[in-house]
């Protein structure tokens, strides 16, 4: 098997890790568990670990947007600091083939230092092109094909699923997975525990049910060969 | 007339004015008219501005979310200080009658520091209630009622408002609006502008628009009562 390269980000606030720490991260278990399943099957490929809610990426700024619209070759010193930190992140991600985001739901969408990631991925000229003359598409996505994305989410009530009775209010999935169709991550898959707020039974059996999906979901994807070649366009887990 | 709250509150990366600053920020325009508008039929009003794009809040962390849960009795001066920024920004939310928000569009979401701010001010026990125990219906919004929220956005292409082609791409203002449902402020308000990366007749269409959108909606909410009585639910104008 070729190695490939897996991008483990999380996201939570919460440092630790549930059923193991008081308080930890349900988003955070689900990532360590998807990533170690994902080892033993895999030992050969290498993960790069990113911790967005240890240490939250700077959001853009005004210096960040006047450097990215700049053309890289007029980039001064100062203006190269400030895409320096977007420049690390983008190497992260370019280099993988499998992202592997744990993105609790906080009032209804991505925690603030996900959507920093986010801002700062997504950069005209190098994740996607623009061109205001191609008048029937202006914008094409610039990163190699291929690339799968399984996003891991929490949520504190329950029936945000798709066709549930809060769909509509679930703002997670599609504030990670719209960016990342524009710079060409268009593979999707996703996992999520519910009723985190109700903390009774119906929060154990969320966590069994989504542990299970996770193990078979990494059976099915490490069976997989990684490359641009074997999928032909979008596909996801009933719960995404 | 009584002397009523407004909180201005900007967003975007950009620090100067479209219009006025070379690569200045639409959003921070919309919002500087629709005040300057609003003190001129109201001059006893009191503005507040917090400006998110400078200074981003900071995201909540583990400490923030154990302080926020620990009852408000049993929190020591670690726990209180953790939850400082959010005292402040709640504080300046209570206050207001009308708050005016700058949203432009980055990656089809709002700025990191907007939702930042989000996560700082929808708060368990303070802006919203929450008891597990209560199964029909286990949150409730705990802001006094009556206040209004106008959302003014900027986005780089066109055909994200209701009934647009790329309206379920745009989660700007349900990234606003459905949780500040939760805590209370369901009178919302909306005016965008549109093609801002087209930067020609279009932009300036749009621009035009827009401005004169507001001016309307000033003239309308201004010469309204704000009082909780005058309201009895949700009202969106045609671009929200």
């Amino acid at each position: 098997m070729p190695t490939d390269h897996v991008l483990h980000i999380d996201a939570s606030a919460r440092p630790g890790l549930s059923g193991v720490d008081p308080h930890g991260s349900h988003t955070r278990r689900l990532t360590r568990r998807f990533v170690d399943r994902w080892r033993a099957i895999r030992p050969q490929d290498v993960v790069t670990y990113r911790d967005l809610g240890r240490k939250p990426p700077s959001p853009v700024t005004g210096e960040w947007i006047a450097a990215a619209f700049a053309p890289a070759d007029q980039r001064d010193a100062a203006m190269r600091a400030h895409l320096a930190e977007s420049d690390h992140l983008i190497a992260e991600l370019r280099r993988a083939d499998l992202v592997v985001i744990g993105a609790p739901m906080y009032n209804l969408g991505v925690p603030s230092p996900l959507k920093a990631w986010i801002d700062n991925i997504v950069r005209v000229g190098v994740t996607f092109g623009f061109d205001r003359n191609r008048t029937d598409d202006p914008y094409w996505p610039m990163l190699p094909p291929g690339k799968r994305l399984v996003i891991l989410s929490s949520r504190g009530d329950c029936g945000y699923e798709a066709g549930g009775r809060l769909e509509t209010f679930n703002l997670v999935e599609r504030s990670i997975t719209l960016p990342m169709s524009y710079i060409g991550i268009t593979e999707t898959y996703g996992v999520a525990i519910e009723n985190d707020e109700f903390a009774d039974d119906r929060l154990s059996a969320s966590i069994a049910k989504a542990e299970a999906a996770i193990d078979t979901l990494v059976q099915e994807l490490a069976g997989t060969p990684l490359d641009a070649s074997s999928h032909t366009g979008s596909r996801e887990a009933a719960d995404l």
